[in-house]
C-alpha cells in the first residue's frame, strides 16, 4: 500500500512535471518568432533623426575649409592627397572599407611653357591686342602656384586665322538663324559665343558641323552677373578678368574618350586619338568679358536681333570680320592645349548591408575641381563628408542598414565624368544586378533662395517625404519645414500642390547610372530665384573665384543651407539603405510618363498634315502608359496586404522596385548614341544640361525640319513611338505578379 | 515543523515545475528552426524519383502519334490547332496557367500558282529538263493536302539564267579556294553546293559575297545516305526524290527580320523588305539528287580535288557551264517564293513556384514542322508534352516547385527562331532580371547511338548528376544508367573522365535565351556514332519523310531513347527548379574558360612574327581566367558553410549564380552582330550551327589573313582581347562577396 502509494505520487509528479515541460516546450516554440528581421521600422525613423540631427554647419564648414585650399584638378598630385585624405578619415568615420580605384583615362592640360591666348593681328601679322593669359588671383591666394589658366579642356591645338562672327550662345536655333536668316556661312571663319543656356560642349559641335574653325566663347555680364551684386571679393559675381574653364567634349555618356563601353585599366584597348569620342576637331577658348570687349568692339556686318545682345557696351554686330576701319584686323587663335593619358583615383567607401549586403544604395559626387572648388565640387563632397562622419557615428551605435551603403568620391568629373564613368563600366553587371539607387552629390550650393531637386519620378514622394522631416535653413522659418520653405518659393502651379522638381539632365555624375544603367537617381542642392536671377549657372562658376570664401561670405555663411542639403541626400540614402520595402513609387512615374507622352504627342500635331498623310498616331503609346498607370496602382494596392514578415516575398516585390527603372533601359540605345539608352529619359541633343523626355520620339520630330527626305523622317518618328510603347509596356508588365 | 516540510516541499516541487517548464521552453525555443521553408532536400529528391518514372514511352509514342497526323507548317491553320490542343491538354495536366501568345512575322512561301523548280534550256530557251515539283509522298499520307514542296524560305524572287559553277559544301574555305587555287570568279553565275557541314543560310551568304546571281543546293547521298541502310520507307535513309527544305536566312539572332530588337506586335514598327536583316538578295533553291545528277552530270571544268567529290555518279566538275557537248546549255532557276507578315502563336504553360515564383526555368522547343515534323520538331515536343504531364500529375500530389516552371511550345523556329526569339524580346527584361535556365527542346533524337548534350560549362556537373540517375533505355543494359551508357560510347580521351558535352552552337530556339540575354541554356538529344556515321545531320532531314512511322520503325521502337531523353530534360528543369540552392557550377565555367583561352591563345601563335611586331599578347585574359578560377573557388568553398536556414542568404548566392551567365553578356555585341552579345560564346561567323569560343578573337584573327590593313586588324585582336580579359573579370567580381 505505501509502495503503491509512493508509486502513485511518482507517476503523479512525472505527469505533471512532463505536462509542464511540454507547456513550456510549446508556449517556447510558439514565443518565438518566426523570423528575426521582421520589419522595425520605429527603430530605423529613429535612427533617421539621430542621423539628421548628428550632421553639423561647422562640421560642413570644417570640411569645406579643408579640401579647398589647394588647387586640385583632375591628375595631379593634390588631388590624389585629397583622395587619400578622404579615404583615411572615411575609415576613421567607422565606414566597413574604403579603397582607392585608378583608371588611366584621356585628360588634356594647358602647355605649361606655350600658354593659350587669342589675338587682333594687323595686316603685318602683329599681334596688336591679345588676351589674358589667366585670371586676377583672389586675395589670400597669391601664392599658391599650379592654378590653371582657363581653358577649353580638349580644344585641338591649332592657330586658325580669320574674322570673326559672333552666333550669340552658339546654340542650334542660333545657327539657323545665322545661315537661314542673316544668310552668314561660318565655313573658315572663327565664331565667338557667349557661354550661357547651353552646355558649352554642345556650342563646339554646333561651330564644327557649321564648317568654323575656331570657336571662342566668354562670359557676357549679362549672363554671369546678378544686378545689384558687386564682383568678387566684394560681392559674388564674376569680375571682368575671370573666365570659365570646361571640357569641350561631346562624349554622350562613353566616358573616357579612347576606352568607350569598358573600364579604362591597365589592360584595356586604347583607341587613337583621331578616333576618340567627342573630341573637337577644332581649337576652342574662353575668354572673360573684359577681354571679349576687345574682340567684339569693332565687329562689323550686321546688326543683331535684341536677344542677340549682351550687357556689354558692344554693338554685338554680327560680323564676318571687323568694321572698315580694322577691315585688316583678324583673330587668331593660339592653342598647344595637350591630352594625355593621365591616372585618376575614385575613392569609393562602404557600409555592409546587414539584410541584403548584395543591395546598394549609392551617394557619389566629384572631388577634383577646376581650381580651388569652393563650390564646385567641394561643397558637395563637404556634404558627402559630414554623411558619411554621421553615418559611422550611427554605426558606432550599434545600427547597421538592411542594404549597402556605397560612398563614392569621383575624379576626373570636369573631363567628362570620367571618374563616376569609369567606375560604372567597371562595375556595369553589379550595379545592374544590385544597385537600388544613386544619389548625385556635385555642388551643394548655386544659390540661395531655395532647395533645387531633380530625379526620377519614383523619387518624388521620397524627397517629399523627406523634406518634410528636414527643418528650414531660412532665417525668420523657425518651425517651418524645409517643404513648406521650399514650397512657397517654388510651387507648381498646374499640376499638382508640391514644390516643383525636375527632370535629371546630364553636367554630372548621375549621369552613366541613371541614363546608362537605368538607377533610379536624383540630386538636390540650393539654388537661386529662377523667375527673378536671369544669370546663367552662378556667376564665378568654374573660375578662380569659386573659394572658401565665396561660401563664408556670400552663399551661406550660416551652413546651414549646406546642412539641409546634406540632410536631403542622407536622408535618402538613409530612407532607400534602411528601409523594409523600398521607397520608390510607381504611381507617380505613370504621372510623368502620362504628362511626357501627352507633351510630345502635342508636339507632334504641330504637323497635322503630315501625321494624317503618313499615318502616324500615339495611341500606341498613350495605351501603354494607360496599361502602366493599372499596373503600377495594382502593385501599390498589392503592397498593403503583403505579408512583411516572409523575407522572400519582401524581397520579391522590392526587386520589382528596383527594377523598375532598369526596365525603361533599351540596351540598343538611342539612336547615334549607344551609351544613352534611357527610353523615357535622355539628355537634349541640343543642350547636355537639359533633360528630355522620350528623346528618341523628341529627336526624330526636330529632324523633320531638316530632313531632305520627308518621309524617311516619319517613318524614324513612326519607330520610334513604337519603341517608347513598347519599353512603356514592358515596364508594366515587370510590375504585375511575376507568375 | 510539519507546516515548515509541507512548505518546503511546495517550495521544492514548484521549483523542479518551474525547471522543468523552463527546461521545456527553451528546448522548445531552440527546438524550432528559424525558418520554415530549410531545405526539404530529401522530399525534393523523392519527388524527382517519382517525376521521372512518371515518364512512360507509350505516352510519348501517343503525343508523337498525335502531333504529326498533319503537315503543320508555321502561320498554317493546323499549326495554330496544333497550339490550341496543346494549351488545352496542359491545362488538362494541370498547369496553373496556359496562354497563347501571337506575334506577327515575317514568312515566306512558295507561290502555289506559280511552283519553283530549276531548268536546263537549250539555246532556244527551251526547258529541256526541270526539277521535280515536290517529293514523293510516302505510304499512308498520300491523301494529306498542304504539303509544301521544298523550297527555301525567304529566297529572293526571280528566274537569273547562267552557267553553273559547282562550289563544293560552299563554305568560306570551299569559295576561298575555288577564287584562289582554282582562279574561278562567280560573279554573274549560279552557283550549285551540296547541302552538310554548315548551316545552309551561310552558303547563301557566300554565294551573295562571291557575287553569284543565284545558288541551288542539292543533298548528296555521301552527305544524306547512311551505310548499309535502305530508302525511306524501307530504311531511313534519303530517298533521291526527297529534298532538304529550310530557311537561307541570315538574321545572326535578330528573330523577324522586320522587327530587329523589338516584339513583333500589333504596334511594332515594322521596316520596309529592302530593310528586313539577313534576307537574302538572289534566288535559292534545293533539290534531291535525282534532280542534281542531270545539274552536274555535263558540268564541264576543271576536275575537283577529292573532298570535293560526292556519291553520286557524275565528276563533280567545277564548271562553269556545261561540257562542250552542251555548251550553248544554261541553267534557269524559277523561283517565286513570297515573303509575307503571317501571324504565328506561342503557346506559354507555367507551374508557379512556391517560395520564389519570380524564378523561372524554361523548357521549351518548337511546334511548327516543315511538313509532318517526325523527327523535328514532335520528337522533341512529345517530350515536352511529356514532361509536362509528368509535373501535373506531381502537382495532384502536393508537390510544387521552389520556382515557377515555364513550358513553352513555339512557333516559327523554322523561318529562323521567330517565336522563340520574338517572346524573349518581348519579355527580354523579365527575363534578364529572373530567368535561371532554359533548357531547349527541339528534336530528341537523330540517332540511335548515345545521349548528345550541348550546354554552357555552368550545366555540366548537373547534367552529370542526372544521368547518373536514370535508366540507361539500351537493350541489354539493364542495371546501367544512362551516364555509364554514354560514357562507353563517348567518353572524352584527353581532358577528363567522362562523357563528352560539347558547346552549344545556334540553330535552334534556345539562341536569343542563351547567345542575346546571358541565360544558363542547354540541350540533350539522342545522336548518331560521331565517329562511325558521317552524314549531316539525319538523311530524312527537313524532308517529307519525316513521320511518325520512321520513328516508330527504325529510330525508337521502344520509345525508350525518347523516354531517358525526357528525363534528362524533364529531370535538368525540376532540379533547377526545386534545388534550395541552384545546382550551376561556376567551377567547371573557370575550367571551360582555360581551355578556351589556351585554344585560341593557341591560334594566335600561328602568326608569331605579327604577334611579336605588333605587341599582341594574350596575358591579360590569361589572368583574368586565373582570377575567375580563383573566384569560382572561394566562391563554392564559402557555399559549404552557408546558413541554409536564413532564406536571404540562399536567395544573396543564388542570385549570384544565376547572374553568371549574365556576366558574359556584353551589351555592345559582337562586332556587326548586335544580337550576338555573349563574349564567351557565339555561332561562328561561318557555320550558324557551331558554336564558337571567344568569337570576338576568333572572328579578328580569321579577318587577318584577308584585310588589306594587317596592322588596322591586329589592332583589332588587341581590342578583341581586351574586351574578353574585362568580362571574364567581371564576371569573376560577380562571385565575389557582394559587400
Amino acid at each position: 500500500m505505501r509502495e503503491e502509494s509512493r508509486l502513485m505520487r511518482w507517476i503523479w509528479w512525472t505527469v505533471v512535471i512532463t505536462a509542464f515541460f511540454l507547456v513550456g516546450f510549446i508556449i517556447g516554440w510558439f514565443a518565438k518568432p518566426t523570423h528575426s528581421n521582421s520589419s522595425d521600422d520605429s527603430a530605423s525613423s529613429r535612427y533617421l533623426r539621430e542621423f539628421l540631427d548628428e550632421m553639423r554647419p561647422e562640421k560642413i564648414r570644417e570640411h569645406l575649409r579643408k579640401f579647398t585650399r589647394l588647387p586640385h584638378l583632375a591628375g595631379t598630385q593634390q588631388n590624389l592627397v585629397y583622395a587619400e585624405q578622404i579615404k583615411e578619415e572615411w575609415l576613421k568615420f567607422g565606414l566597413d572599407s574604403v579603397e582607392m580605384v585608378p583608371y588611366d583615362v584621356l585628360l588634356s592640360y594647358p602647355n605649361k611653357s606655350q600658354p593659350n591666348y587669342i589675338s587682333i593681328v594687323d595686316q603685318l601679322g602683329n599681334e596688336v591686342f591679345n588676351t589674358s593669359l589667366a585670371e586676377p588671383v583672389p586675395e589670400g591666394y597669391e601664392d599658391v602656384t599650379d592654378i590653371v589658366p582657363p581653358y577649353s579642356a580638349f580644344s585641338a591645338k591649332g592657330q586658325p586665322e580669320g574674322d570673326l562672327v559672333y552666333v550669340n550662345y552658339g546654340r542650334t536655333e542660333d545657327f539657323f538663324q545665322l545661315q537661314r536668316q542673316m544668310g552668314i556661312n561660318v565655313t573658315g571663319k572663327i565664331v565667338i559665343v557667349r557661354y550661357g543656356k547651353i552646355f558649352r560642349g554642345n556650342k563646339v559641335k554646333n561651330a564644327m558641323l557649321a564648317g568654323a574653325k575656331g570657336i571662342i566663347m566668354f562670359s557676357d555680364p549679362e549672363d554671369y552677373c546678378a544686378a545689384g551684386v558687386q564682383p568678387y571679393p566684394d560681392g559674388w559675381n564674376l569680375p571682368g578678368g575671370g573666365a570659365q574653364r570646361g571640357n569641350v567634349l561631346n562624349l554622350n555618356g562613353a566616358g573616357d574618350p579612347l576606352t568607350p563601353g569598358y573600364p579604362a585599366k591597365e589592360y584595356a584597348y586604347r583607341h587613337s586619338l583621331e578616333d576618340g569620342v567627342g573630341l573637337p576637331k577644332i581649337p576652342v577658348h574662353p575668354i572673360g568679358y573684359h577681354d571679349a570687349i576687345h574682340l567684339l568692339k569693332n565687329m562689323g556686318g550686321q546688326i543683331p536681333p535684341n536677344n542677340w545682345k549682351g550687357a556689354l557696351n558692344v554693338s554685338y554686330r554680327i560680323g564676318p570680320g571687323f568694321t572698315d576701319d580694322f577691315k585688316t584686323h583678324k583673330v587668331r587663335m593660339n592653342i598647344q592645349t595637350n591630352n594625355q593619358v593621365t591616372r585618376i583615383y575614385n575613392v569609393i567607401g562602404r557600409i555592409r548591408g546587414a539584410q541584403e549586403p548584395d543591395r546598394y544604395v549609392i551617394l557619389g559626387g566629384h572631388r577634383d575641381a577646376w581650381v580651388f572648388g569652393g563650390i564646385d565640387p567641394i561643397s558637395g563632397a563637404a556634404v558627402v563628408h559630414e554623411t558619411v562622419r554621421s553615418a559611422g557615428r550611427l554605426l558606432s551605435r550599434g545600427w547597421r542598414p538592411r542594404r549597402t551603403i556605397v560612398f563614392a568620391s569621383w575624379d576626373a568629373e570636369e573631363f567628362g565624368l570620367l571618374g563616376s564613368t569609369e567606375w560604372a563600366e567597371d562595375n556595369a553587371k553589379l550595379l545592374q544586378e544590385r544597385a537600388v539607387a544613386y544619389i548625385n552629390a556635385d555642388s551643394a550650393i548655386e544659390g540661395m533662395y531655395t532647395l533645387r531637386v531633380d530625379c526620377t519620378p519614383s523619387l518624388h514622394t521620397l524627397v517629399y517625404d523627406i523634406t518634410k522631416q528636414i527643418a528650414s535653413p531660412e532665417e525668420r522659418e523657425e518651425g517651418l519645414s524645409l517643404y513648406e520653405s521650399w514650397h512657397k518659393r517654388d510651387n507648381w502651379t498646374n499640376d499638382r500642390d508640391a514644390p516643383r522638381i525636375s527632370k535629371l539632365g546630364s553636367g554630372s555624375d548621375f549621369e552613366a547610372y541613371f541614363i546608362r544603367l537605368g538607377i533610379a537617381a536624383g540630386r538636390a542642392r540650393y539654388t537661386k530665384n529662377k523667375k527673378t536671377e536671369r544669370y546663367s549657372s552662378y556667376p564665378v562658376y568654374h573660375s578662380v573665384y569659386e573659394t572658401f570664401e565665396i561660401v563664408e561670405n556670400f552663399y551661406d555663411p550660416s551652413f546651414r543651407k549646406l546642412q539641409a542639403v546634406a540632410r536631403v541626400r542622407g536622408g535618402l540614402i538613409f530612407q532607400l539603405a534602411d528601409s523594409q520595402l523600398l521607397p520608390l513609387d510607381a504611381n507617380q512615374y505613370a504621372v510623368s510618363l502620362s504628362k511626357y507622352a501627352q507633351s510630345i504627342a502635342q508636339l507632334a500635331q504641330m504637323h497635322p498634315e503630315e501625321m494624317k498623310m503618313y499615318e502616324v498616331t500615339f495611341d500606341s503609346l498613350f495605351s501603354a502608359v494607360e496599361n502602366f498607370t493599372v499596373a503600377a496602382r495594382d502593385f501599390h494596392d498589392r503592397l498593403e496586404t503583403l505579408d512583411r514578415t516572409d523575407p522572400l516575398q519582401v524581397r520579391i516585390v522590392n526587386d520589382q522596385l528596383m527594377y523598375l527603372e532598369r526596365a525603361f533601359i533599351d540596351p540598343l540605345g538611342l539612336p547615334g548614341r549607344p551609351f544613352y539608352r534611357h527610353v523615357i529619359f535622355a539628355p537634349s541633343s541640343h543642350n547636355k544640361y537639359a533633360g528630355e523626355s522620350f528623346p528618341g520620339i523628341y529627336d526624330s520630330l526636330f529632324d523633320i525640319e531638316n530632313s531632305a527626305n520627308p518621309e524617311k523622317a516619319w517613318e524614324e518618328v513612326k519607330r520610334q513611338i513604337s519603341i517608347a510603347a513598347f519599353t512603356v509596356h514592358a515596364a508594366a508588365m515587370t510590375l504585375t505578379p511575376p507568375a
